[in-house]
């Protein structure tokens, strides 16, 4: 039996930031993010990683998750939360509206996976998704340095990653 | 000056079927459709493919294209409309519930562009869109012979492709 508590696979993500390299999509490809930069100016954040917008896991509640305890987790003093997933830009933008993220959540598109694949958070779903995605992971980040890490055992499930999960130990 | 009439590339697909090894999905990944099979089927089919779902040319101009042109189209004797992205299926059913083609077009992913390659109809879009996608084409195919290819010159052009295009040729 699976406890759906906090799981750590590796401790090589703790105390370091996000890749200095890395360059994210915002709302279009021509509107670029770097992740390492934007996570390090807010004094607490939270990144999660998604397999794939409009998939149900994804959509229906991990994502939705965050908006449920947005002001739970606004008031643990969480000033950014970001979304990732290797999916491009325009569907990145297109899912954001469509779950209604509004400005509680920034969607950011990895389009070739360069960043996630650089935190080893990668996995492989080309059978049914084309390519490497992303692991369903959750990071809180303090100035830029990562604090905790939640990965889903099976690298799409739902549990340890959830705001519920992670609210607890903020 | 280009003219926006009918633009062949190559006369390679003339006469030939959709490839026969390919799978593509159709609403999730476990909806597998053999397209070659599907269009066979067929009397007159059409099959675009876009670059991208949610991108703004496909979404506002080539796809609508076709819904506003559907029963000109079906009155010239088109029995099946498909559209092709290298998308996953999840991206490419909410697309289509976002067009609302109801069952007007089938929107069918080619999550890893294999269809599409072995079509040699991909093209790099790497930096903006994560990997090779799909030109931007339509083929007109009668019982499962391609009998007529648009290809955008550029890859992603609207003109060639459009329905009001292919509608004169019908």
């Amino acid at each position: 039996m699976l406890r759906a508590t906090r799981v750590l696979f590796s401790a090589s993500l703790l105390n370091k930031s996000l890749p200095a390299s890395a360059v994210l999509h915002h709302t279009k490809p021509a509107d670029t993010v770097k992740p390492a930069e934007l996570f390090g100016s807010a004094k607490k954040a939270i990144l999660i990683g998604v397999p794939g917008a409009f998939t149900p896991g994804c959509s229906k509640t991990h994502v939705p998750s965050y908006l449920e305890h947005y002001d739970k987790l606004k008031a643990k003093g969480v000033d950014l939360i970001g979304c990732v997933s290797v999916n491009d830009a325009f569907v990145m933008d297109a899912w954001g509206k469509d779950l209604d993220v509004q400005d509680k959540i920034m969607m950011l598109a990895d389009p070739q996976g360069k960043m996630v694949k650089e935190l080893g958070l990668d996995f492989d779903a080309s059978a049914a998704l084309g390519g490497h995605r992303s692991k369903r992971f959750a990071l809180v980040l303090e100035n830029g340095k990562i604090t905790k890490e939640y990965v889903e055992p099976n690298n799409t499930g739902l549990s340890v990653t959830l705001a519920e999960n992670v609210l607890k130990e903020l």
